[in-house]
């Protein structure tokens, strides 16, 4: 790619240059909520965009920019995607002489919007993907000596989540209340949980739907992902473990998950390809991919006390994933489960090999074993009500940086009732 | 209830009598899809009711039953659901002089309308709350020793499902293909299921909304549920068991359930209502509920091959369930979880206790093991391609008998990619 630059101002390190123009949905002062795309510090109103004609070779629909949600958006398919970051790369660039000219009307300051949830979910499942993420927590809720279960180096294990509770950055959590059965005890009790965790995890949405009965191959998902999210998938530890046997994770955790604003397209991904570690043994031929589908993408987990500062308590990557999203979509849907436009499918945690990569407390204080200490000395093994937990994440080739911005949540007490 | 009798005529042993008056989405030649009341074997097209102004004191909006979804008319909440009803009686009632003139406007055959998936479901979960049932599985899938786990008798057991697979009935089946561990093998294998199952299964239809953080106390769910269907979730038992550790059931489950198009109302339902099993030991205080919360509705499973006749393989009840409806819910938001009108929570498999009113083929058969032998002298263990299967059930007291029709599903070949 050539050297690309834009007419608007974008500070050095920002997340959002002209190489990755996610997609949000932003609400200002008195108005609908509509499409925007992150440009430094600003939001291209893409509404005004395209009633300044400027995507008038596309023959988009003419209030498709003016909605709640990019689904609309996502289902005109993965040409259109294309076509319109072909455009929107046009007219941002330096060379571009029309547009800035309504600078005032197409761009509005991020600090002035309100980002909403991007997509309007139908289905949300969530991938367990990591092998460093399931080895470690095998060892802490079942056996050490055989953490990984049978299946798991032959299937993307996955489960169905709650898309309700799917919440924008920003939103606040309100810690679970549940029954659990507390360490020696005979009887379950009720409270509070006392283990609130986070899930560094990424997801991917839905760009395209298929029939029930169909199934997508291993290679040809790409007209089916049409870009990327970071994903904090909240979990009650101690719920999770008292309930989560046979079924899976329940009330641990439907309580909230959190997504940030910005869709990255995998389009702006493409320069961040790299293999993915060696799958041994050797997958079913349906799950056999071609190429490099991991992502180098750099992430970070930050916890802030009530007026403290950030501690960054964990750095990780979701190039670490065993299994790509290539093969969960293929797997989701070998057996016919049909999917939609603006499904959601979350990764799992993404934890690396050492204590300081990895995606959640439970992992990063093993069990609340060993507790970490933040800036202002006080300790933590799992969240404490007003911690705010931020994920950040981003990609960097050489002059080339494509961000995710952050999404965060805090704790807040319990509702009563 | 004194006696009713409506103008409509209603055969005799009818599910649709006007004592029920459930709700469906109906759709005939050349008219976009409306909500529609069964009675004996006609609908009543309600937005012509509401056109000719029967409903003018109730200030419904102009097209609530103009809809694709009863999601609209739900969420005008339980005072608005009572007072249709009331109207409804009215209406239909032999003592009623006006809407008669206008039967030919207002009701049309059933035979001559296609029925659509009744709401739009947001989310799906997916319970497990009859003691037979979970004890069958545990004994075969587990530990015949320890059949039930240790949370089952503390927890209404549940995990999410597929929302964007819920069929409506009719809609053909087609046998997933999938990763399964053949006994015995050392390597997984591919291909269609080899145990291919029901469940037998009822649902509800929340009603009402609730916010993130904020719970559905035991006592206050009945207006939070606005009715209930039949419903079959279809299983891949070889899938589902080498799949189902440690988060549970996916894509032995995900490819399709199958619903009854027509919602019967909890208001309906209100005279079977009857005392539930004795919960030992005692249950938290967030699930301790005052009064009867189970009901007494018949079910029958029954399965026919291709071109042969219906063989019923299976009667059970649905006042066997161990946890009810009302726990159901309190336990699924006690932790916050947000509900929207449209969700489905279905009861899990209903199994009585013996092999006669077991809900599944994997415990009819057990595991198939004991296979049954059909009218036309095939034998069954699973269900084969071209098999039909019809969930029915009713509620019956004295004179008022209230039905739920049925939900089919006939089972076709995997597609090929």
């Amino acid at each position: 790619m050539n050297q690309l630059q834009t007419w608007v101002n974008v500070p050095d390190n920002s997340d959002f240059t002209i190489y990755n123009l996610p997609y949000g949905i932003f609400k200002t002062e008195g108005k609908k909520p509509r499409v925007g795309i992150a440009i430094g510090e600003s939001i291209l109103d893409l509404h005004e965009v395209h009633k300044l004609g400027f995507f008038k070779d596309l023959t988009l629909p003419d209030k498709i920019f003016r909605k709640k949600y990019l689904n609309d958006f996502i289902a005109l398919g993965r040409p259109i995607w294309s076509a319109v970051r072909k455009r929107l790369i046009e007219i941002l660039s330096v060379e571009e002489t029309v547009l800035p000219k309504y600078a005032d009307v197409v761009l509005k300051p991020q600090n002035e919007a309100i980002m909403m949830l991007p997509v309007k979910v139908g289905d949300y499942t969530d991938f367990y993907s990591s092998i460093e993420h399931a080895t470690n927590v095998g060892k802490m809720f079942r056996d050490p000596e055989n953490a990984l279960l049978p299946n798991w180096k032959h299937i993307p294990v996955g489960y169905h989540g709650r898309a309700s509770s799917i919440l924008v950055s920003g939103s606040p959590i309100h810690r679970p209340k549940g029954q659990t059965m507390p360490p020696n005890a005979t009887q379950p009790v009720f409270g509070p949980t006392k283990r609130l965790d986070i899930e560094l995890e990424m997801a991917f949405i839905v760009g395209r739907e298929t029939n029930p009965g169909q199934s997508i191959p291993v290679d040809k998902t790409d007209d089916f992902i049409f870009g990327m999210v970071l994903f904090n998938d909240w979990s009650a530890r101690d719920i999770q473990k008292w309930e989560y046997v046979p079924l899976g994770p329940f009330l641990g955790k439907n309580f909230a998950s959190s997504t940030s604003p910005w869709v990255v397209t995998m389009e702006a991904l493409e320069p961040f390809k790299v293999s993915g570690p060696e799958q041994d043994p050797k997958v079913l031929p349906y799950l056999n991919y071609n190429g490099d589908k991991n992502y180098d993408i750099e992430l970070e987990v930050s916890l802030q006390p009530q007026d403290g500062e950030e501690n960054i308590i964990s750095r990780s990557n979701f190039k670490y994933m065993y299994w790509n999203m290539a093969q969960q979509l293929a797997h989701h849907t070998v057996n016919g489960c049909n999917v939609k436009v603006g499904d959601m499918m979350a990764s799992g945690t993404i934890s690396g090999k050492e204590v300081g990569s990895y995606g959640s407390l439970l992992e990063i204080t093993w069990s609340g074993k060993n507790p970490i200490t933040l800036n202002d000395g006080t300790q933590r093994t799992f969240l404490e009500n007003n911690d705010t937990v931020y994920l950040r994440g981003h990609a960097k080739k050489g002059a080339i940086r494509v961000g995710f911005g952050e999404v965060s949540g805090k704790i807040l007490p319990s509702i009563d009732v």
